[in-house]
């Protein structure tokens, strides 16, 4: 799924570029790691991206190894269900036994070892009882920003890992709740990747989200036609967005959880990026050429200019090819009100 | 006098590009308004700039009134005696009675009418009785980064202000120096504005500096000959440097006192540029497009990339054509340490 537009990664993400097109933690860009942590795997005939049309060509350039058919197009954004529910019109036809696994483009995993281990207990489980499984990320800290999965009993062992069955989602908790969930135990963080065959989740799709399901029945009809573009782009927009969380998730009795202790990060802001980037003996993490005197913990990313830092610590500094963003560190949420403020006075060649 | 370096003020000042050539503070830069300010006081054709080799072209650019021949190249950089001995060797051919007034290239001054009316007073008085007359700024600050002029008794009126003889030279003071030279009044900022004629300052040197001197006849020998660049070179390299302050000021009984109540910089460093700049509502200095969200008492300066500032608060941003700085404010004295490490590192395009 590479859907988003990332505005959150300004001055770097733009409408035309979105955070998943982005090196911002390394020279491949972030939808290019997505693809290399999983090539082991899955083949790269066998990896399918779902993306906007004003990103398709990017997408492809970036991704070479993938066949250009590959790269389903969303006519608009409708959330994860309606993506899911399209992409696996076009994995059926393939083989609807098969496993689909679902990643966000634009996650950052450290161990990828033990994040293919899971994929591949998550299929064995997949493929032997139909379900919906959820990779739940085993919590290093409290945190506010990401919903939570609680743990149910056991549902036995698949590639020699322990599946659980879900005893409840949970909405981003208060730092109390957090800081409760970590201490406890049990509770995961909610990391948007699934893994289900493609006849379940449409299986699923049809008895919990008709409306949906309906929809998709008729684009699964002008598939391979003249009309396809067309059809699908109309019936898709009339579509209602709702994620797969809330549409299907939360109200599935076949939902079961896998951990994930891979380091995982969802980079949503450059706050976040920090948190994972490699730093220096100062803890600057720096993407580019820089000077640092008397300066620490600072995030740099140059796009070619030389960035020097004298006497600053806690600064984020992001040169793109027409603005540098200088920001507090812990303050990076607030770049959405410099891109409102940009959107409100029609400065549209900074967005 | 247009000589020096400035490398306090990169990444935009740059050894072929100094401080007095740059528009940091306005449109114009500061030599251009350092010229302007006294166009209305002296004609074009009767100022001259004392600079190096390598920004003569620069310079003569910027100042397209001032004739050619009134820029006059110093070979090698010798302190200030040197530099005000060779220029009046050329402003007595003109007239050795005249006034001559000596600026720095690279102060601010906000009242300008006030300054013009000082040296119009100082013209006066340097008419009227052979004297050196310094111009005392009154301090505003207890400020420990400039020397201090301690005013004596009335020497009578000029242009309808008063003229002192000085007490004494001091030193930089420490900051308990500073506090009390304010309280106690009758102490001044050494500006290094100075207003003597020609023939006095000549005399003073011939009188308190006899080697300087003696090469200055030697120089004053081979003006207007073919020989005049090559000697000139030759003998001003030989030249001991010292400034005025110590070779003449310090040292002269005609030294008289001048109080200079225009709002006065000598703008040593990006802090001090941010003192004397306009400011937004939120203390912001921009020069160049910006956003600004919860960000405050920040100096911007941009080359041409839009700055956006989000939760910054005392940070200095300039941007070059090559470079970008992030200092905190206070600290951009240490941008030195940045350039020192650039010529460590033989990064000779940054400098």
């Amino acid at each position: 799924m590479a859907g988003g537009r990332g505005t959150r990664f300004w001055p770097l993400s733009r409408a035309e570029r979105p955070k998943h097109l982005l090196s911002i933690a390394g020279e491949r860009s972030i939808i290019q790691q997505t693809v290399d942590r999983i090539s082991s795997y899955i083949a790269k005939e066998d990896i399918y991206v779902v993306t906007v049309a004003t990103h398709a060509e990017a997408l492809a350039a970036q991704l070479p190894g993938i066949p250009r058919a590959n790269i389903i197009v969303e006519p608009v954004g409708r959330n994860t269900a309606p993506c899911i529910g399209l992409a696996a019109l076009y994995l059926k036809r393939r083989n609807p036994d098969e496993t689909m696994v679902v990643l966000p483009a634009d996650h950052l995993i450290t161990d990828e070892g033990q994040f293919v281990e899971t994929l591949s207990a998550a299929d064995e489980m997949a493929r032997r009882t139909p379900s919906l499984i959820t990779i739940g990320i085993t919590p290093t800290r409290a945190e506010t920003g990401y919903g939570y999965v609680e743990r149910g009993k056991g549902e036995g062992t698949a590639g020699g890992r322990e599946i659980f069955r879900v005893g409840a989602f949970r909405e981003k908790p208060d730092l109390e709740t957090a800081q409760r969930f970590l201490q406890q135990g049990g509770f995961y963080w909610n990391s948007g990747m699934f893994v289900w065959t493609v006849a379940t989740i449409l299986e699923e799709i049809e008895g919990l989200m008709p409306d949906l399901s309906e929809a998709l029945d008729e684009m699964d009809a002008v598939i391979g036609t003249g009309e396809e573009v067309a059809r699908i782009a109309d019936i898709y927009a009339g579509v209602t967005p709702i994620s797969i969380d809330y549409g299907v998730m939360e109200r599935s009795r076949r939902v079961l959880l896998i951990e994930g202790t891979f380091g995982w990060s969802d980079i949503g802001s450059w706050d976040a990026l920090w948190e994972v980037l490699d730093k220096d003996g100062d803890d600057n993490a720096v993407t580019g050429d820089h000077i640092a005197v008397q300066s620490s913990r600072n995030l740099v990313h140059s796009s070619g200019k030389l960035v020097t830092l004298v006497g600053v610590s806690d600064i984020i500094v992001v040169e793109s090819e027409d603005s540098i963003l200088v920001c507090k560190r812990g303050s990076s949420q607030d770049v959405k009100e410099a891109v409102e403020i940009l959107e409100t006075r029609k400065m549209d060649d900074y967005l």
